[in-house]
């Protein structure tokens, strides 16, 4: 199943999930000069995953930055999926969709069958769970997976996600269902394919998740700029597994911290890689 | 603005939003001869529209049924919404996108300025306001407007949406939230660009929720297949205005149901539009 291979793939590699958010504004003149939007942005992805791809356990692209674009951004979205499937390497597509029914199979169509297809998919439970059981065929042939926002790190969180229901934070009341949802999609790793995105901000009812959801894997954005610390996002893994810990722009836009950047964006991606391993992991890895 | 230009297309024309949610599937072999899946779906498209733009007040497009395709797909969508365009027809994108921050103004940036672009935008609250208030200085700037999920009438509302929160169901907390944001978004004809997505089929808290947010325009899903009947959506309706409501493969593949359908696409469109009216507003209209 595929979440067998992203428990090993954390295992042997690290939980960095690289965040190819990528704006074309972020593409420095050097590798833009000469090419399309759609061609500047895939060189800059291609250079980021040949220095990453044996630190990452996966990468996540957050479509929005490519259909920002229109048909050239997502031009790019493909070809970049295309890249990272030619090495075997994961990879999730950051698309949040919610709805059901017939369009339901509609997305799921589009992003695990057709050229936007990825390995995993975030999804978004707002309308119920029947906006997530149109995937679960999917997820029970083992080929995919699915995170399903639970409880994100944002302010706004507040005003849904954390509201009081039956004497607790009405995250609990989606969680649950979640979980049990994904009680038969276990893989041999024990964790099921039906995983949960949990911010990496506030420590305590991380912990509570985690230990809640025991069958779970996490996807933890937040790392860096959103303001997730180590210490933090230690106690969403076991044993550091479990959950991927992304970071985007702390990755991708690293080479702007340095004056010889523009030339080596690979290079600095893969310090940032590093930086973040040791940082999370200790000294031990 | 936007919502004044809505509000004179449904006086004008009427409360019909003809749901654009065009599968490959439901183009006939006759249209779909000799061309590509965007050329087929595109003038699918384009003879529906020919034939229904003097009785729809507006056209929605369920980006699912294009991305399903891939960029084969998005480019009929792009051609379709490029074609209403230069028809001065108004559109509905109907993303459901939700996410914050920079990843909701790339949103932003794909769905009100690139070759996406629609008038009008569908939007998820999951994450909490700060999902919203990205697009607000789109709506203030008069050229575009949102719907957000509200009240949805599918059998899985009731796991997120109608969740008890202070002893009333949770979309009303959304609700009054969105009203009061949508305060000084209001067009002369009285309604916001800030509009709700409130399903078609439970009558008293549709009534309930057309009473207490005044200045919320409507998009109300569900006619025909999903179940809304006509004597429940004149409910939703202020005179009829103040509201649309959406039929899909009600009006684009009525012709299935005619003998001689798959020559005349655009004609049954049209009478299931006309049918459409007529069961709404009576013999009147």
């Amino acid at each position: 199943m595929i979440i067998d291979k992203l428990y090993e793939s954390v295992k042997n590699k690290s939980i960095v999930c690289v965040g190819l958010d990528t704006s074309y504004e972020y593409v420095p003149e050097n590798i833009a000069k000469g090419l399309s939007i759609s061609e500047a942005i895939f060189k800059f992805n291609k250079e980021i995953i040949d220095y990453t791809e044996d630190i990452a356990g996966i990468y996540k692209l957050q479509i929005a930055y490519y259909e920002a674009y229109g048909i050239e951004g997502l031009k790019a979205y493909v070809k970049s999926l295309d890249y990272l499937k030619s090495k075997n390497l994961l990879s999730i597509g950051d698309v949040k969709r919610g709805d059901i029914a017939a369009t339901a199979k509609m997305y799921a169509k589009a992003h695990f069958e057709s050229e936007l297809a990825t390995d995993f998919i975030t999804l978004n439970p707002y309308m119920g769970f029947d906006s997530i059981t149109p995937y679960l065929p999917y997820l029970k042939s083992g080929e995919k997976g699915a995170f399903v926002l639970l409880r994100t790190s944002n302010p706004g969180a507040k005003d849904i996600e954390y509201l009081e229901h039956k004497n607790r934070p009405l995250y609990y009341t989606i969680g649950d269902a979640l979980e049990e949802m994904g009680s038969n999609l276990k893989g041999e790793c024990g964790y099921s394919s039906l995983g949960m995105v949990v911010g990496g901000t506030y420590s305590e009812e991380a912990v509570e998740i985690r230990e809640k959801y025991k069958n779970t894997f996490l996807l933890i954005p937040g790392y860096g700029a959103q303001g997730a610390k180590a210490e933090d996002i230690r106690n969403y893994l076991n044993d550091f597994n479990g959950g991927v810990v992304n970071s985007s722009r702390g990755i991708i836009t690293h080479y702007k911290k340095h004056e010889d950047g523009e030339n080596k964006v690979g290079e600095y991606a893969r310090l940032a890689c590093k930086n973040m391993v040791e940082d999370i992991y200790g000294k031990e890895k």
